[in-house]
């Protein structure tokens, strides 16, 4: 196997471009035909040849265009003699597609799964997937990379003394326990009523929050309506200001005014898995585009990509067999 | 194996509801929701266990969106224990990405048809493929349907002695003879003539128009470029007037326009694979919902659907095997 | 295809009798053998061909040894010509091998469910699934049942005002707000708390139970170590009495000593998803014989098998799509 | 992956000898057994270990025999843990069974590929396929040669004044044309006229050819029937010789009887992708063998195949993507 | 699923004729057409849609020919939307490459199954296998037909009092020990003796043969050289004379002229599972046509196959599992 | 590709730490959890990406519980990204189930094979199968070494004037032949007599034993009974005493308290395929971890496998084919 060789869809070039210059390869050029019937038609312009092809794009909207992109360069590259083709999903949308809950429905994050390994993907690299079981869906490697060490840095160095991390979700407070441990700091969590069998809200906040500034965390924010609602209790319950925080910041609907329109943000973090929203105020960008590098290159290598991870999250710590308890 | 059963996904409904009518079957209802990342979910509203489930979807425009709500039913079909999921797709645009014209290109026939069988697809039911050879990309069976004798009956019991048929295409002429022998008319086809490796231009007319109406073919008419050109030879070539007709008709970008302003247009006619276009004069739409209906039927009953086509295309004729001519 | 015919292997005969006389068919008979060299044989003692296979195997202790006898009974029932090989597997232990939180380390619960369709099997009927995206780590279809209406009905007609459902996981109280839905009760959770990124403590009891009667519901319980924990902290709370149900009574290692041991309990309710321990004292088994034997029939007649769950939890409810709230 | 290994079946030995030459490889021995009950046996003389394995083998007459023998090398190849089996078919005679003309029949094309893929191909090489649509009948990579470079080699440096490029088919004239302006002449096609649905003839010749020297060209000469026929429109156009090229010269059936007879010939030119007929007149063949050798050395390499073709051949030009005409 | 449908290649068609009487169905045309270049192409001339397909064809010489044929027919029948596809193929010839004895070669029994059902076949139903663990080979089910019990109903009713069943070779006496008990008759055998690695004499008679009559039952005979030998010693022995008796008379080479230049034979009995061989004395044909019709018969019913050879061989008895002796 | 990387499961952990001795490399860790419902997890303790991983563990009692352990570092390793993944299983226990000896049975030779294919393994390393037929249940490479040299070796030097060479089963005589003739001894074999359709007694023994020291040679050992029964020939027959030699030693059930008792045995050999029994007197192990680390660097050195038998069994000597006796 010889040298790297990337690509990138349309859908978020800048982070193709940046994984690259950190790689210290050119980005590989792709002519994307559309037929005057809507077909696409993907042409590699580099040669792909016994080459390790990573392309990169996350699915984010117009989903459909994205994924189908995707899915014709893998062809492309198969096509080409690819000697490895790898797909890296920094977004992979489809994963909240993870159940069978009502009748009759599709399966997306398993169907995309089914897909991308039909069109000829040999791995796939992806971030912070909406459930870990989502990995188990695949039937190659994934590589599952996570953003909180990154999140963490941006705020190592403040003066973080009145300050609490806070989980949308009390049930699914395991990625908010892990940051405020990075940090130092202490959690809490919003605390999720079921009112109907599809209605949810937050009605009350578990932890002290009175008097300190909250860092929220979650994976991703699309609409931002949950975000809103755990800010107004937040502020109910006293918290002065909050940073918000995510990796994916998709950032769909109204989420852009929602957000600016909300009093108690003081900054919102998120990360270039998605291209940024336009008009978001008091946003700040983390890039990850050197972690996915790193381990594109880790791969390349033959070396553990999970070590990049030691001391950020468990799943990628140095092997301490964790039994569930049952 | 039980009740037939149809689906029909946004892109054709009017088709799938005539489908239903002719096959005096309730056209099956399917909620398809968009979450906020553009992800998008299928559930069948209706009991598919061992039913023999048919799913009707042209690929028209947008035809990722409309490909990914098909891949979605047969998906949700199949995990919902139907005993067959037919894909019935009127028009198969892919079909175009055919072959590997440039170097590292995608091959989108292949791809799609390969994706459907992951899904979950074990037959498809199509009409007019681009190219017959289309049909060895699907690993499951495709029924193959014509609608030439659909089109050849629009033009029965008219009076057409001054009548020519003409095939843009000499070298592909071989359906407008089929049609030209239903309706006892000559033949005539345009000289495509090759100006440059991506550029073809038809340069002349084979065979006598002068004087004669012209009854255009092709299978499908997309911009409407070639079709234009052709047209302007046959005024050149004396010929008073010209019905167009296709399978497909698609009609994207400035195609209504550029043939609603041709003057020796007297009829466009086209068939109801893919939704009629707005504002096209002369239009005229032959149904071949009834095709696909009793196509259904057969297939249901285990009868023979090619000799729904007896005298029609001899590749649907009883069994008279045909050597080619090496 | 023609009759049903039910196989079962060691794990659990007596509930493959009891679905077998719900059915209204006589369990046939498997001669297991197993050679000097400790490998296994399975024979099928009843003609298999076109016929409707069920074998119904829950994934007990030994673990091992009924995975393998599952897989050869799947084996040779494909072998001898069967229409179909439905897989019934109870409790499907591997669930719990869902995620990769660690690295390096097999993925049990998408390595058996491939192995199951790898020998043969044709659809999988289960219930309650340690997490819900287990479903998709199938590749054929399943019918995922539920157990929380005979555990409801189980409750039914007794006086329940001062009773409280309790949840053990305050982030997983799903079912348990379906349970108490069911029941016209209140609901309150174990507030877990993650002392070390592999060590959690209940900590707390979140909702209103002092002076109440708690019925606390979980999925599975294996050593009953988290149960005993969040007995001690309902104690704690005031609770005076409670009744400990589940669907998978595994009840392993020193569970029956435990809850035996415990002062607050007043009635351990489980199905018999798997066999009953020895023991146990104050134990009700709740069958859900009849549920199976009723999927196992609508599968067969190509009926609903959703509908089985009317009412009782709204992934078998009519269609009524849920958007997950992002 | 270490070195190349090239072995050939008995299909065509001495191509696969001059392959070898090019390679500066030595062409490895393979024992063919045939049993007393006329099934084959293949056995590889030579350590495929972790090599990058090459086979030889056109599909010529006795076909069966032949293609038993590829599939048999691919098998034992790969049983024999090859890094890499590829099998190099230069005339893949399969490729006319490409369509379904009649009700059903097999499609050989299709089932051949997949055969040679079900046996362990990683990928094919072959050359002038009957038509590009057969690239997408096989699901592993194929690397599709094609010699009119090599067939206009042939003809440079003569002195072409008065010569015409003349295709058999006017609708099939691509290739044609890019061999003419390869040659930097012009080109005129024969005109096919449908007698009925099985029956083909040449009526007329389209473009000036008459005291013209005509070049003939065609992917393959069988029986040579279309092209005798060809030839005697020419004649009577006023053509004052031909020569007759072809990249596959099987010359089966009367052909060699056929062409010696016809007074127009002047030479027949054709590759080396298949043995020579005996007793052609005026034959020329023209090497192949170090376009195959060149196109294994840089699939090993891992270097552009497609760039071997620059300025002969657009499908193998640097990408310039070329849109088709809707 | 709806009517029986049997086709045959032209390997045997009288079998297939004398099939289809005993089922009371007419024999279905195949059109086998051989194109110029020697490729092959089948059409079947009757419709297969929802039909139980069965295609006759044993493996005979010309062998490569007869499978192709089958392999071809069989992908007809699936594209024809045929329910099952059922090989039929009374001497599976390459059943014989069933162990890997060199380094390097092709394993063509197993090839050749996966070829089947790469093809599409969905069952195979075979008739003596050279070895017992070929059935392994397949990845669908096969019913494996026995024809002891027909041979041994060839000699009911003589007088057999001096008669004695030998078996060519004493390490696998298995069928002739069953043959024996079926007659009530003791059993002898030739001891084969390794000369060398490559070199098998039979260099004695176990057992009592001296003035008794021999049945010598092989499951094939090809060249006859070691049935000719084994006669040698029983000539020696004091064998006054001997009916010859295998399942597939193939009696390929100098068989014929061995067999009819030997004194000691009485008799030369063989199926029909291969056609006749011209010029054989003394030869008798047992038809095993009946025993493949009431298979097919039974497959179509849903009857129990192996219950047809109650009582004639314990592979088919009703089950009474036998341990291997470890 | 890189590094060679060792893991074992508890099966035979003292062969996996010899077979890396030999190859100078450190056994890697791996850790195998039990969960409380008996389910396994494997977790491996060395990065795996891009490395030639090997996996020891033969099928030893409990063989379930070995055999997944096995498939779960498989499926550990792949989804680590190794390159390549081989299994290293010395003794493949369900070799025995190799054919369907009864009605409905499960072929667990082929089940198994197809499970190991299943959870990601690449290539197969195993020894003395029970019959050779098994290597072609694997759909991947097999590398199929053999004991008999090493076995050989051990009584090399020794004085063996007056010792014979013993089968226990006259017709699978080839291994004992070939051992024979490494020492240079003649050979006897018993002749076992089929009493009845399940019961096989050994009744005599063919060849000259008298006087002379026996070596009896099977390929393994479990419960002994059939080894007793020969002893007990031999001690009938004049044999003064007696080597019993097998590769696979399992001295299952009452083995050891047998073989200790019969007054026979001079000495017991086998090989450390699966772990020694406790208790067996006059016991010799023939170390066969040299032979295995010997195939391991070769495979991951690209060199030939065979060669590293030359002149031991001509199943691995240098090509020459053998033809069949038909």
């Amino acid at each position: 196997m010889r040298d790297v060789i990337v690509f990138s869809g349309s859908a978020h070039e800048p982070l193709a471009r940046q994984i690259c210059d950190h790689l210290g390869v050119p980005l590989s050029g792709v002519d994307m035909a559309r037929f005057s019937n809507d077909c696409l038609q993907a042409q590699l312009l580099v040669n792909c040849r016994q080459r390790d092809v990573f392309i990169v794009q996350p699915l984010v909207p117009p989903t459909q265009e994205h994924l189908m992109e995707l899915l014709m360069m893998i062809d492309a590259a198969r096509g080409a003699s690819a000697a490895h083709v790898t797909a890296v999903i920094p977004h992979y949308a489809y994963a909240r597609s993870d159940k069978k809950d009502a009748s009759r429905i599709s399966l997306g994050g398993r169907l995309v799964a089914d897909m991308l390994v039909t069109a000829g993907a040999d791995r796939v690299i992806t971030m912070a997937l909406h459930a870990p079981q989502v990995h188990g869906f695949f039937s190659c490697p994934v590589d599952h990379l996570t953003a909180i060490g990154a999140l963490a840095d941006h705020f190592r160095g403040r003066e973080l003394d009145d300050h609490v991390v806070v989980s949308p979700d009390l049930g699914n407070a395991k990625t908010a326990t892990l940051f405020a441990r990075l940090l130092g700091l202490p959690v809490a969590a919003g605390n999720k009523q079921r009112l109907a069998d599809d209605r949810v809200v937050i009605d009350s906040i578990v932890g002290d929050v009175a008097g300190k500034r909250a860092i929220v965390l979650d994976d991703e924010i699309a609409t931002g309506g949950s975000m809103i609602e755990l800010l107004d209790k937040l502020d109910e319950a006293g918290c002065p200001g909050a940073s918000v925080v995510c990796t994916h910041g998709l950032f769909a609907g109204a989420a852009v005014e929602r957000l600016n329109g909300h009093s108690l943000i003081t900054e919102v973090v998120s990360t270039d898995t998605v291209p940024a929203p336009e008009g978001l105020e008091k946003h700040a960008v983390v890039s990850v585009a050197d972690l996915f590098a790193e381990a594109i290159a880790r791969i390349h290598a033959g070396e553990s990509v999970s070590s990049l991870f030691d001391g950020v999250d468990p799943r990628h710590a140095p092997p301490q067999l964790k039994l569930p308890s049952l």
